[in-house]
């Protein structure tokens, strides 16, 4: 549009943050380095942390909904977030504004905060493809999904989405029902085979191959993140337990294949190597 | 040692390749860059191949063995080892001879090669742990896994081992059942979870964190060895069974833990999620 004022422009955004986990403290880094001004609040009492980076931190929901944000980041873990909606004040705000969340999974939150919000409420959902391990040497390239389900306030919502911008993500708007689809394919898939390689207790070995490398990598990153964000992207995108089942037929065919070859090989073994199964 | 002569320094090799598929290409390659001769036999005919890389192709293998070669280098499948050397009439060497074979897995060739070798001929069993694919850029750094199973001629072993060594490649003394414990562990299981994600057809999707991309790179990477490759290294290496069987007793695990995340965060839907497995 060329009739944009400098009132249009990207500017400095009050955001507050509802849940100051690893995510939430990963993205507020950045956020503050940027200028925003950040308020925060969480179950448990991050008090002397944002005392030490300069963020407001409410104790109480309440005093957080009455702090004038212009943004509210939702940043709890997936299965937490209908309690914590649940626990919102909304009369407490003191003005319209703009809901973000960035669970993993995106239909659920859409239908909670859709349900939930006030009326007068912008809301976008969105989706870092990446946090605190895959983020820490930069945003530069990395994705960043999202869906303006509810805008306004453009100006707000473009300022928010500018965070992640200038910092050289890549941005892809697209419905939360495509995400949800196509992350419970990779980013599900990826956690599922982290956790079962996290259970095998995979270690490096002295004659790893460059793939086996790859996979204590995948291993080692998925382990970092909490067991509640990995079931939360199960329990919570509806897309999840069809890719549980095709990792099971595909697991089984292989077996059976390698079954099949044992047996062509080794007919006197067979009956042993049945057994073993 | 301190008295080695001019005669002890690794010197240029006649060199004969059994099986010239992808992996015996791959190896000759640089042995032809280093300056040693080669000879070449295999089930199918790779005469005009050979003829353009200098090498002479034999389409029988008495011919081959009669050609006098220093070391013969098994690069067959190894499901087709045992054929394979069953078809070799060894009163056709013309010489004591070094025997190097490169399977991916080490206990099954070693206990073959030593049944059917005749008592003059030396042994070194090897496992260069990269392939076409993983060494494309070069071997440095990448591992070279060896046991010197019987060894005669010192300098005839150690101008073979230099080859490898002076690529830059991490040299790994260890018996084949070391080897094979840790294959079974590393190589065996990437294989095996690349395989079952090519059976997915797992592809890159607009969204990908840099974990599933790890993975579609574990996938395509397997995915060009043969199957047969695949299937050797669980029929012929005693240790794979138990790390399917680990794989198994883990996703099992991971998929009882989603399912009772699922039952205590939606139990009333208890019942049609696990009507889904
Ligand atoms: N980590 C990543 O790489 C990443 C990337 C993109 C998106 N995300 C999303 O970001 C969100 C936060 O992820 P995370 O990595 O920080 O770990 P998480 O385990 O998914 O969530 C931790 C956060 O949830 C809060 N929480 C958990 N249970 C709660 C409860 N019963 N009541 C109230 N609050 C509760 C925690 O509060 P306290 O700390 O106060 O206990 C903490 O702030 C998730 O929705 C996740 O899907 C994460
Ligand atoms: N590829 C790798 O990255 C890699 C790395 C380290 C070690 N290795 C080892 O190197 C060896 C060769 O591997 P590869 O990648 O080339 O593929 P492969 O499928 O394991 O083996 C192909 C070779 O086996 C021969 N062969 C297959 N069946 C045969 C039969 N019934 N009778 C006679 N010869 C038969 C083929 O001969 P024709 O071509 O004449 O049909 C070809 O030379 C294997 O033992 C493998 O474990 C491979």
């Amino acid at each position: 549009m060329s009739s944009s004022t400098a009132s249009d422009l990207p500017r400095a955004l009050k955001i507050g943050i509802i849940g100051f986990g690893p995510f939430g403290q990963f993205l507020a880094e950045t956020m503050l380095r940027q200028g925003h001004s950040i308020t925060a609040t969480s179950r448990s009492d991050y008090s002397r942390q944002c005392a030490h980076l300069g963020i407001s931190f409410f104790r109480d929901m309440d005093g957080f909904l009455k702090s004038g944000n212009e943004v509210i980041l939702l940043c709890t873990s997936i299965l937490s977030l209908s309690e914590v909606i649940q626990s919102m004040k909304f009369e407490c705000l003191k003005q319209p504004t703009l809901f973000v969340d960035v669970l993993s999974v995106k239909e659920y939150p859409k239908h909670v905060l859709m349900q939930a919000l006030p009326p007068e409420s912008d809301l976008l959902c969105t989706h870092p493809m990446f946090g605190p391990e895959s983020g820490k040497n930069g945003w530069r390239g990395l994705r960043f999904m999202y869906e303006k389900i509810r805008i306004r306030d453009e100006v707000i919502c473009s300022s928010f989405l500018y965070i992640f911008e200038s910092e050289g993500c890549k941005m892809l708007e697209m419905t939360c029902e495509e995400h949800d689809e196509l992350a419970a394919r990779s980013q599900f898939l990826t956690h599922m085979v982290g956790r079962v390689l996290t259970e095998m207790q995979i270690e490096q070995t002295p004659i790893d191959t460059k793939g086996f490398q790859k996979l204590v990598e995948v291993k080692d990153s998925t382990a970092k993140d909490s067991f509640d964000l990995f079931s939360g992207l199960f329990v919570h995108n509806r897309f999840a337990k069809q890719q549980l089942k095709n990792f099971e037929t595909a697991f089984d065919k292989v077996k059976q294949e390698l079954q099949q070859k044992t047996n062509e090989t080794e007919p006197q073994q067979m009956t042993r190597s049945l057994s073993k199964f």
